[in-house]
């Protein structure tokens, strides 16, 4: 990546230069291309908001992170966008109430953070994603994972994973199946998500849940696990939702189950997943079934993040039609020649150097030379 | 335009819904496509810097109206960016300093105001924009007016405007032609922008000025008074220039001139340019030749704002080919026919309603039918 090295930039924050930029373009629009393919319509809420509208519909996560400053025409204290989802969620719960359902949206934008985390040292990320709004059926969920795989597909992705999980598992096992009283659910998350078998064992009713420990890995010997496991049938349902996802997407991507995952699934309900890609660093992104706050009406949708889409690709080719067009050139031929989907690059001045320029080809009279 | 019309959000800061964000697509891409075809490369500038760096790049204009905040990291002043060529200067200047001249850059993005203005209510405006670095020459001027009519040409603005202006007349014709105290020279620039002639007569030395208030007008007469104007040729070469910009898009635009007009112009050298298109309510951009701030190297350049140029675009046509694809369709059928560029809509039950959904067409077995 082509990168500031010195201090001109706050930490976090960085210039696409050319190259990068280009490259970020193009996978943005192969995103965006995949999702308006499957019917979702593109909106584009504003960079900033009142505080308190995102805040409430964060549902508490990470709201002490975002910018705020205080609005001299309200006098209230607005808030850079941190996250696009919820922005898609209040339009779907006023502009668009009345469309009908379900209602599919898109969106891509820029979204900011006031301070870096260790994991994610940016402070800026371009966020893209879709929203299913009406439904958090299994036929919803297949859909928002295939319109993810084709996005990552059409960006150029190779390799993808899915990981799938049951973000509300242990409240539907405790519950239901292995009962737990209600101030251990908290404890039994927290273990679970640490994979401490020994901490989870020491809480009252908690060993109960440690095969939950060992349902993991490739999706067809996990979800097996976890039927076992679900002896009395309180997990069925989901457990026949995964394997109807799963059965569709089969062929296009390794599947992997992690049941009890709850990182970045903190408003997920029955349904989560996450996505990878070979040579990626970490998930290029999430998504899952959640109810929009306010309307408690049911959702699926899933968010990619572009810088870590632009870590799995390949280089791309280097530029190959960037024709010089000399002092005094035919600017109608040279008109032509960009409708055809030529770049022209025009001299100012006889000194203009063509090959310094990168250029590749040269105007000469009408006709088209290689340089 | 859709637009939120309660309290959701704070003044000045509005949602694209699926029309307009549909809209606001297009366009820019338009207007991105035309400033690439000539050989612009595009660089992705973040939403964020040290307000310090973008202020002293911005010679005093507006910094106040910039939404600044205390960076946890650096303990310094961030700001978000107000104006995105003050952006593309520094990189030209830094990162890019070393790259070939004459150096070609584009670039399009969110900018956000602390406070709106009578004028332009707004507090987040989409910029696009180009900036030829390297040349401030007529060859330059007359590359960047071309490339911004190209711009406005492809997004489907009809009957353009530019309106030529001379910002440093006042400057050379008191240092040459037309003797002026310095003390008055900021008074006759104030009494010129208000077209105020007794107030310009009662300045010591002002009423030399007064014919400029009327070489104004069409461009083809407007040129001639100046000329006249000019008896001392202090303005020949920038008459000349300005006859060489104007001749090579005569057939394209209507042109007029305003030498004295500054508004907008605060910072630009010999030569600027504002664009106008049929039913705007006021000005689509502005460009002109200006010198990077700190490297002192000569530049040319334009912006465009998109609320503007999607004010004078034509309501785009109803969309034509949405295909509803019934419970159990042929998965693949449908891949294959949004690989034609067909946007599918997938129902998700038996009570989906193909017409509600915005349907046109439904996938009957492998058939596309009409709706």
């Amino acid at each position: 990546m082509e990168h500031e090295t010195d201090d001109l930039l706050p930490e976090g924050l960085e210039d696409r230069l050319p190259r990068e930029a280009a490259a970020a373009t193009r996978a943005m629009r192969s995103v965006l291309g995949a999702m308006d393919a499957h019917g979702y319509d593109r909106v584009r809420p504003p960079l900033i908001e009142f505080e308190q509208s995102l805040s409430q519909r964060m549902q508490g996560v990470s709201t002490r992170r975002m910018v705020r400053f205080t609005d001299p025409a309200s006098l209230r204290t607005l808030a850079l966008r941190s996250d696009m989802t919820v922005q898609v969620g209040r339009i779907s719960a006023t502009s668009l109430a009345g469309a009908p359902r379900p209602l599919r949206l898109c969106y891509a934008g820029e979204v900011a953070l006031l301070r870096a985390d260790q994991l994610a040292p940016e402070r800026q990320r371009l966020q893209m994603g879709a929203e299913l709004i009406g439904s958090d059926s299994v036929a919803a969920a297949s859909e928002i994972v295939r319109v993810a795989l084709d996005a990552l597909e059409q960006a150029g992705a190779r390799a993808i994973s899915v990981d799938f999980t049951l973000p509300d598992i242990v409240d539907v096992l405790a519950a239901e199946a292995l009962p737990l009283k209600a101030e251990y659910v908290a404890d039994v998350r927290r273990e679970l998500d640490t994979k401490d078998a020994g901490g989870l064992a020491a809480i009252p009713g908690g060993d109960a849940y440690l095969p939950l420990l060992y349902a993991t890995g490739p999706f067809g010997e996990a979800i097996e696990h976890l039927a076992e496991l679900d002896a009395g049938g309180a997990l069925a349902s989901r457990i026949a939702g995964l394997r109807e996802v799963a059965s569709g997407i089969r062929e296009r991507a390794r599947l992997t189950l992690d049941p009890s995952e709850r990182h970045g699934f903190e408003y997920q309900s029955w349904f989560g997943f996450t996505l990878y890609a070979e040579n990626g660093r970490g998930a290029l992104g999430r998504g899952g079934s959640y109810a929009i706050v306010g309307k408690d009406e049911p959702a699926m949708g899933f968010s990619l993040y572009l810088d870590q889409l632009l870590d799995v690709l390949d280089e791309p080719a280097e530029e190959a039609n960037k024709l010089f067009c000399p002092v005094g050139h035919d600017a109608e031929r040279a008109a032509a020649l960009r409708a055809e989907g030529w770049r022209t690059v025009a001299a100012l001045s006889d000194s203009d150097d063509a090959r310094a320029l990168g250029c590749t080809h040269r105007l000469n009279g009408g006709a088209v030379e290689q340089l």
